[in-house]
């Protein structure tokens, strides 16, 4: 999306340079830096040191690793340490394994002196699919936003909520729960984006703060307790938010908080989207609360609140007496019953077993 | 209650020093700062710039002025004067106004000569009745907590949340939400608080958790997005919130994000209770959502947090780009459906106009 007046994908080849260039997330909301990776440790670094973070844009990283490394030496034997040393970076990371694997298999295949170009077709091709996977949800969504607006006056706010950072800054470009907000603007509907913060670690306010900033979107930020008064008061029109899993039930497991907003949303009468790529639905699980093992983060994130100091230097104050710990659980599971309905790349679908198994009735033959 | 071995109250008389201390609550958590109050600016200083805070306080405080100033000049014009300088100070707060009506009304019909004396007196009796009445709710609400530890195996921790500061820092000691807690304390119970860090101000961070850390209650900060996961799996027992507000219909008005916290309790059916003393029922209003005008503060409340950097000053870090502007109402109303019940002074009732109706009656005669 838009970074002023310029496009920007969050990791694209430069043909002029040669060189794969993303944007280091670290600095972001208080500088916009552009970075090359050359090497496979400049990768390395760039996916464990989380300059860039998101799923699918963990995996894109991951595939132009491979295609760069082939360039360099395109023996098995480096094929196979590229991917060791890249799936070492975030072990746990599904879609890093994904893109891997997928690099790995499909060149073994290809005679060592059409790996490099393959390899870069693979990863370009990589990063094209997730694009237009969230440009599909994109317009899914856009459908239910422009039911929303035909119900208001002419011109009148569509006023959207979000929780965390399901944006283009996590996946290739649309992003996931913005994709359909951002199709909304080029529609001409005018949308107000509420950004929850995202305690603790503020991915709403450093990531999709900046987004909507950077996009030219209308948009205020908002602590995580202020959504329910929102839609208290009519100021809430409808909820969308990304998700890490979702189960076969329909089941949404995605930051911590999630939960508080479609409790809200439910007591309010206002409708719950998760928008979501359907390689997140893990259908080996039904019950979300129950099943779904819960990250519990390092307390101090929870104490300690980083940002822009008085100086301009980037810090961390913290906000707690020395004495007191933190609890840090990461995500919560929004139970199906409280979805109005999952967004995916094939189009809108109830929160339920039923809903699911009728979009990807591959998925349920067994 | 307790800092460290000592126990203080958040303001006293020091009869051995003959000045009126307070704790100077800017500097929470980081520092303990006792200071001491003697002029009538330092009075009015202590209260417009927030080194105290907390309607009870407030009210004692103010009381605590006029006292001071008697002993200086107990003339009728220097006693109208000392009402419209504290008055000044925060005029929206209904307990100063009442505080310093009291002091007032009372010292008007004394004789001059006898007017400090009256006054100190007074004031004294203002903080004792704070106090009582907070002990009060705290007796009524052990018995609360009393029967939900009945339910669980002898010595297993009662695990409650609260939400922002109601503590005894907000009033002369024990606070209105602490005070069933710190009674359980003292009566044995094992009993665990989550204290929500309470986006924007953070009062739970930076107050809450001072208080459980300095009285030696076990205790966790959590971001306000954890309490729904929490009590999902078990680990909420029960809520105790204070409030700024209730209608004679049992809606509370709060910081804002407790409606959250109701509704995740309601959700997995645990106790919600509030702890208030009854001035600050509003017997004219019935319909919390629709009659209490909630305060829009400023933005920068939302975008900037403050805290202790890693050089140990205080300071401030920016969370959100520059272009981005924070929305910040800083209440909101629970309705009375999701309240279990409000622990007043008298007693516990049902959040509802014949719970309190019930429990005063004197206020429902007309």
């Amino acid at each position: 999306m838009k970074v002023g007046a310029k496009h920007y994908r969050s990791i694209w080849y430069d043909y002029a340079e040669q060189v794969v260039k993303i944007i280091d997330q670290r600095w972001l909301p208080h500088e916009f830096r552009v970075v090359d990776l050359k090497s496979r440790d400049d990768f390395a670094v760039a996916i464990r040191d989380m300059w860039v973070r998101g799923a699918p844009l963990i995996g894109a990283t991951a595939a132009f690793a491979v295609a760069e490394e082939m360039k360099r030496d395109a023996s098995d034997a480096s094929l196979d340490e590229t991917w060791e040393v890249l799936h070492e970076t975030r072990p746990t990371a599904i879609n890093l394994r994904w893109a891997l694997n997928v690099m790995r298999d499909r060149l073994r295949d290809v005679p060592e002196s059409e790996r490099a170009a393959t390899a870069q077709a693979l990863a370009q091709q990589i990063c094209d699919e997730d694009v237009e996977c969230n440009r599909q949800i994109g317009l899914h969504g856009l459908e239910i936003i422009k039911k929303i607006a035909s119900t208001k006056k002419p011109g009148e706010v569509v006023n959207i909520l979000t929780h965390c950072n399901a944006g283009w800054l996590a996946t290739v470009d649309w992003g996931t729960a913005t994709s359909p907000m951002y199709h909304a603007a080029e529609a001409g509907i005018p949308v107000h984006i509420w950004v929850d913060e995202t305690r603790p670690r503020n991915q709403g306010a450093q990531l999709t703060a900046w987004e909507m900033d950077s996009h030219g979107m209308s948009h205020r930020l908002i602590v995580d307790n202020a959504g329910g008064h929102l839609m208290q008061h009519g100021d809430v029109d409808m909820v969308i938010v990304g998700t890490d899993r979702t189960t076969s039930h329909g089941d949404v497991c995605n930051k911590i908080g999630t939960y508080l907003k479609a409790l809200a949303a439910r007591d309010n009468n206002i409708p719950f989207y998760v928008a979501l790529p359907s390689p997140t639905i893990d259908w080996t699980l039904k019950d979300g609360v129950a099943e779904i093992p819960i990250e519990e983060r390092d307390g101090d994130e929870v104490t300690k609140v980083w940002g822009k100091m008085e100086d301009g230097r980037v810090g961390q104050v913290q906000i707690s007496p020395d004495g007191t710990a933190g609890g840090n659980p990461a995500f919560d599971v929004t139970p199906a019953r409280l979805v109005t309905g999952l967004i995916t790349e094939r189009g809108v679908c109830e929160a339920s077993a039923e809903g699911l198994a009728a979009l990807f009735p591959e998925q349920v033959l067994d």
